[in-house]
């Protein structure tokens, strides 16, 4: 059997005792209680799954000091943040409840038969929604909450009608056991069955290879690296009968800001970057990694102002020692790569220091890596010489979750051209504020083209995550009772 | 250069001049012009890609005579079939038509800033549509015009905001070309480029994967083989930035039909089943290939008069001398499975006949190759001793376009099961008629799980089928003019 342990995010020391990583068997095992469970909660009522999200809700707030007390330890992110993430889960966790009330899940089209011959004629057609099936969910380490045992992917899937396979990150074992504890008392509680919610745990990536290859499992979804979200992706496509795999991987999210709005309020705009740059210590799929500033006075005037602003801040620790060197990595690989160093101190073995780095339009787009995500206090400026080079940019970075513009506020045929390269490579577009901090709400779009998504069509976060785990079914000429049943599950 | 040869499908002689296959540069700049036209066409208004779509079906319904005589030598279909195929060809233009005017490519989901702080307010969200970019789109050999040139993946495409490459199928080359004729005349009559609606043609799969693999490629169609179709989703996983590739592949379409529909008009279903069997030779993708009866005498008696029913029936000609020997392939290979013959003669080298087999459900579901579709007029019976075993049968099966339920009127266990077990395997349940025939219309879902679609979530035929080239971008904090814009493209 092989053991895992946790250790605190700021001093390395070991956290809590030893925990048995999962065998193939018992992966195996679990699955196949949440398949069974799949097979009567797929058929449940839009009440009885609010009912569990609700209680679920009020368990991980009934136990908050110890949750935040635990996290805080593995992964240094702090009690303040902590306990706004846990306020966020519970958020999202009565969201997906109010949807499953209204049910959402089960909303149909209803398509009478009309008379005569094709193409005009055709029977009578309902398209309906069901459940895939079980869930593999791979719990991010930079969200321990709200993207991880009881997160977004937990309860859209919960919702929908699906059961859950979680699995543990290694950077926060302590938390999701204690997580597991409250879940499987709600569970008790509901008289529903314990392989509704399981959870396996392992490290390297033998449990989460088996979790996707397992033919009982109908969808994967995973937060994290670009490298680890790939890789599971290509199991899910290399099974039998392949299924989704809703990946949330690196991304960039390029900054476009204007001489005009930096002549009028850059020092403003520099603080707010930088903050947002810090925030977390970068620790963001959000996190603002490349800024694209035209050759202009009032561009150079804000790089000097945002390189004082960072300089200000101190990152805290990072969530694990791996995430710290692969930093160090990180950042040695883009101060190689042709760019003049605007920033870059020695950090300690568990914090690191604000990097920042300038170059040209023409070495961003040649060095390919340039666009390859940094996780942690680290961004590029790339100085362009049009907004024609501009879109050059953007359009070699493909993919991200973001795009901000700043200083877009005048329609012009500039602006429409930005707008438009902005919305062809992101998945949300910013024209105030920073992109790290993502609303959970109806109009949310948290996933955009390669490599910040697997599967572009679909986001992780906001309403219409649900739509992830329905699929469309069309029933023809049904007979009445099924019809009765408006769309509620047999 | 490698040249191409069309054939009349009924006596295999040679069908028109030699034609060109192009060359990868040619491939190459034919993408390129479709990158082109989509900067432009992606910001085209409603009304004018409704214009275009219905200026198509105008060129295609003028040309009738010459279109049908043309894919009747190519394909053996016959007049009265591929009259009706181009008139739903023409109807599906149509009504996407309907759709870009009405706006359905601009829908946008509004959701006002709320005050306060996170997780309950947020900024002002609203989620829009963009078109994803060119669309390589591979026709099918079985619709020359439905999932062909001008079929329901342009269309929906090209409403979209999508340019299209079609990809022209080599068993109706002359007719591809003859449309490609009727589109480039429409373009230039609409003051539009001709890289809007590009085509490419080539034997083997050297074509196709360019592509598939081209960068500037935003997405792929597909209607064909599961072989076919999973090789060029590979090549769609493997590129540098993967793209969204719909196929809609093998299908086995079950039908299961309970004893007590069968004694109250076991002969009438008989005459039905027969019919879609053998409907277009059975090259069809939603042809029934597998039969699902329980142990009773009323199914005894329906199998004895569907084999009496298939046995009068003359399949006509094939599409291809490939087709036809793969027909002949498939049918050995269920002959030597462990199967009952029930029905099998000579056809000619054009023409097969009708075959028919029957099993029990251990039989089947040990051998998973009895679950690959032959494509052609075959069908194969499974014998069960109950609902439970039913069930077995269609999880074993695991994905198709269609499952047909036969006798399911009255709500029941059983009924309920039998209705989940379906729904978990199918985009489409029917409860009367047959699955061959799929209406164009607004709850039509052409598409389930593995092997029968690689995008199960999604459909290659009805309304919906246009969100496969939108992509949802939320626009945070958007200036006025934006937002004035009411979801229109910049």
């Amino acid at each position: 059997m092989k053991t895992l342990q946790s250790f605190k995010a700021r001093t390395g020391e070991p956290f809590g005792a030893p925990l048995l990583a999962h065998t193939p068997e018992q992966v195996d095992s679990i699955v196949e209680a949440a398949s069974t469970a799949f097979a009567s909660w797929q058929a449940s009522s839009g009440t009885a799954r609010s009912s569990l999200l609700r209680a679920l809700a009020e368990a991980i707030e009934s136990d908050r000091d110890e949750l935040v007390s635990i996290a805080d330890n593995e992964t240094a992110l702090g009690p303040v943040r902590l306990n706004g993430e846990l306020d966020r889960t519970a958020f999202q966790l009565r969201r997906f409840a109010d949807m499953a009330e209204r049910g959402v899940a089960f909303e149909s089209v209803d398509d009478p038969a009309v008379a005569g011959a094709p193409p005009v004629g055709h029977p009578a057609m309902v398209l309906q929604r069901v459940p895939l099936g079980p869930v593999a969910m791979f719990s991010a380490s930079n969200f321990p909450f709200a993207f991880s045992v009881l997160g977004g992917d937990t309860a859209s899937a919960l919702a929908a009608g699906c059961s859950v396979v979680i699995k543990a990150h290694t950077a926060h074992l302590v938390l999701s056991n204690r997580m597991l504890g409250l879940i499987q008392k709600v569970l008790e509680v509901k008289h529903l069955p314990k392989g509704l919610i399981g959870m396996v745990q392992g490290g390297g990536s033998d449990v989460g290879v088996r979790l996707v290859a397992h033919p009982l499992i109908a969808a994967g979804a995973f937060t994290g690296s670009t490298r680890g979200g790939a890789a599971l992706q290509a199991v899910a496509n290399a099974r039998p009968r392949p299924i989704p795999f809703y990946g949330e991987l690196g991304s960039i999210n390029p900054v476009v800001a204007l001489p005009g709005i930096l002549q009028a309020k850059g020092a403003e705009l520099a603080t707010l970057l930088a903050g947002s740059i810090n925030q977390g210590c970068g620790q963001f799929c959000t996190s603002p990694g490349v800024i694209v500033l035209l050759n202009d006075p009032a561009s150079d005037a804000f790089v000097a102002q945002l390189t004082v602003a960072l300089k200000a801040l101190q990152p805290h620790a990072m969530l694990t020692p791996g995430i710290r060197q692969a930093f160090d990595n990180g950042v040695a690989h883009i101060a190689e790569s042709g760019v003049k160093i605007l920033l870059q101190e020695n950090g300690s073995p568990e914090a690191p220091r604000p990097f920042l780095a300038q170059t040209d339009a023409i070495n961003f787009i040649v060095n390919s890596e340039l666009s390859e995500e940094v996780f942690g206090p680290a961004a590029l400026i790339v100085r362009v010489d049009s907004v024609a080079e501009t879109l050059q940019v953007l359009a070699a970075i493909g993919g991200s979750l973001t795009v901000t513009l700043w200083g877009a506020e005048q329609e012009s045929d500039d602006a429409r051209a930005l707008v438009r390269g902005a919305m062809n490579i992101a998945g949300r577009v910013l024209f105030a504020g920073v992109p790290t901090g993502v609303a959970v709400c109806a109009a949310q779009q948290h996933g955009g083209p390669w490599p910040s998504s697997t599967q572009p069509m679909t986001t992780s976060v906001g309403d219409t995550a649900i739509n992830r785990f329905l699929r469309p079914v069309c029933v023809q000429d049904a007979p009445s009772w099924l019809l009765a049943r408006s769309g509620q599950p047999c």
